[in-house]
């Protein structure tokens, strides 16, 4: 099996996951079906969605990508029939969107290369495929950014991004660039899941008074 | 009078309508009157401007469209002056913008078949052309989404997105194929204003523990 | 010193500023150092993305820009580690976010005659590209947008727009055009701080009943 189709595949259940992320945090806050779609499907396709619209790749990816879009729909459905199941399988579907933030991340910072970024702008771009998504979520549901809040999110996505330019840019192949860095990122964001690392929080001494 | 001026005048009405239906909502927040203008122009003008933004179709619509750009203006100027009328004519207003939103929502779906984009994006971008304005209205004076609160609202354009994309795949000639599909949208909505319609919503035994 | 030169220090300064801006605020919500540097670059460069996805620039302007990210990396460094002593200079803060603003509405206004959009559109998009970066801070962060309740700010930049479109048309050389205008808008957003100037509020007498 090719590099590339295994990132497809990961890249599909990125997708799926953070669609279902999508539509889980919609029929909490009681949406109806379709805008719990709407709210779903931009947060499988957002970060993406960004990644392009800055870096002026048009149409975005999803535009001519029927499949993708049909993932995200299917994340909405599978989300409206089984949220209670889901909901109890809380674990599993942070696992699952380690796995898409991992793939998410390094798909933008390869993007960001391929038009010519410097290096700099690459890593941030991998942070912001990997994080945006969740973000439009939590912006469209005018709910804290949970995202922004979660220990080692962004850092992993940053982490494994810097990574995947570091070794393209010592002249790694692509391909071992793009495991080595998902695997990078997946093992920073798992080990904050299992022992609940963050980085250390600034302004604790000022927050008594906002 | 031919097809494409009724769609021209039913689209400055929409984006009328729309725009005193942002400034009406600052005014609420005690924005003063550049401010209130602002989010006028962008729940106009918002949801195609996201469209086009999707769909690359640069610079986006109202950018070499003065009149647009007026119609904004002159929406938020009434909605400054007459705010306390237009609220007691609540009622006139939600018809109104039933037609911008009927409207919207076949041009949205127009525009994305134009750029060769799949039936499913078309109707989706229906749906957002048409509700994205007022989402928008919603992030930036950070208030829950109405939009997607409200009964019956994206599903009536995504109701009328889809019979427009369905008659033009069927070869029904573009201009009775929006017009049937506006008013599929409008009876939509109209019946969900009427009769208070609304799709069953989810989640409602977990909405306790948030 | 030519007047591009001053420009480019003055955006410099905006750019640092606007950025510390969008720090400080995510230090006082508590998040993490990746998080509160997402944050500021977005307040750093935000206005000027908007503007440039609406105009159709692409890729936007920071992209091939590794001295702008810098900046805003560094306006993020900065506020980590000198955050209290930083809200203890508030009052420096605001004249620096002053000149900021003043130079980006000016450089907003001119990007879009640039390309030949209306005059209309070039005043306003002056308003969005000052405005839009402390927007998103505010919508990122889930916080009442401070900005669009800000005595005279969008109104400072909208005014200094005008006269420098007002003064392009005229056939007043640009170089001048841009430093009158600049000076206008700072001496407009001076005198609102200085005095407390606002715009009347609308809307106050339904205030009571949102």
């Amino acid at each position: 099996m090719e590099v590339s189709s295994v990132f497809s595949v990961l890249n599909a259940v990125g997708l799926f996951v953070f669609s279902i992320s999508g539509a889980l945090t919609a029929i909490r806050k009681r949406l109806d079906f379709l805008s719990v779609l709407i709210i779903a499907f931009f947060t499988g396709v957002g970060g993406g969605t960004i990644r392009d619209v800055m870096l002026g790749t048009f149409p975005v990816w999803w535009i001519n990508d029927e499949t993708a879009v049909g993932i995200c729909i299917l994340g909405a459905v599978v989300a409206c029939f089984a949220h209670r199941f889901l909901w109890s399988r809380q674990k599993a579907l942070i696992w699952a969107d380690a796995a898409g933030l991992s793939v998410f991340a390094i798909l933008g910072a390869q993007s960001a290369l391929a038009v010519g970024a410097p290096a700099i702008v690459a890593v941030f771009m991998g942070g912001v495929t990997a994080t945006f998504g969740g973000i439009i979520r939590d912006v469209l549901l005018n709910q804290p950014s949970l995202i922004l809040k979660q220990e080692i999110y962004a850092t992993a996505a940053l982490g494994g991004a810097s990574l995947y330019v570091g070794l393209v840019e010592l002249g790694v192949s692509i391909d071992i660039a793009a495991i080595t860095a998902s695997l990078l990122t997946f093992a920073i964001r798992g080990s904050a899941i299992l022992f609940g690392y963050s980085l250390p929080k600034l302004g604790g001494d000022i927050a008594q008074n906002p």
